[in-house]
């Protein structure tokens, strides 16, 4: 597969349009993590919102279906109606299927919609907002950068 | 109080320098949020940790403290010796303070270290790890670049 560096100005840029694309009103952000971590950093100082949160998960291999995810660190979600999730990049789509699934069932009344910076058409689901369509394998900046010599 | 603009470029060669700095192995990070979040997704990348954790910190008014912090959303720590937590940076030191208080007294078997790209010499506490004094305000990439026109 093709790969693509994707450097800082680029991500600023497409921040900036993410923003444009969200029209939801949202009370808290929660960044998957590792990959949503600076989105939503970004998002929060955007939207003057301090209650960023962010989930974990880790892939396993479960012979029975194909990819299996567990979510952990739920955040705690008090007085807060709508909540915007968000992730560097909806690949499988498996772990924002289940992320969506845990946090429906735990919280009933709070609405969740997603927003991503790339997205795969392949994907089992397609975030409410992203920017890119990822046609090749994303090298994030954060990935890269800090991996070179100084 | 003088303000310092502080661009990505900054950041990473900083963030390098602070790893350079950090000499003691860890299981786990944990971001103070919203501060912290880039900077543990950087480190996380760098060394290699899928174990990147956030946790959420609310100043209040206490009439008879100077200064009130609540923590919340403190992160499951399993199969986890030693946690860096991070931030980007020490200011009064208050955050920090209860912070390490609050985990160390949820995880008494846990050793815990910080880091921080700013310490200001007037904080009450100094992390383990840091790059840079403030002297000025700073004013980070992150809350400075998304505000401006594309």
């Amino acid at each position: 597969m093709d790969k693509l560096y994707y450097p800082y100005k680029d991500f600023l840029a497409d921040t900036k349009i993410l923003t444009q694309k969200i029209d939801w009103e949202f009370d808290a952000i929660i960044a998957i993590a590792r990959g949503g971590l600076s989105l939503a950093q970004f998002l929060g100082e955007y939207y003057d919102l301090r209650a960023v949160y962010s989930i974990n998960t880790i892939g396993y291999d479960d012979r029975q279906k194909l990819d299996g995810v567990k979510v952990f660190n739920i955040p705690q979600l008090q007085d807060v109606r709508s909540v915007l999730i968000v992730d560097d990049i909806v690949d499988s789509g498996d772990t924002l299927i289940e992320v969506l699934r845990v946090l429906d069932e735990e919280y009933s009344n709070i609405t969740f919609k997603t927003a991503s910076l790339f997205y795969k058409k392949s994907a089992k689901i397609a975030p409410n907002w992203y920017v890119k369509e990822a046609e090749a394998w994303i090298e994030f900046f954060w990935t890269e950068d800090i991996k070179r010599e100084m």
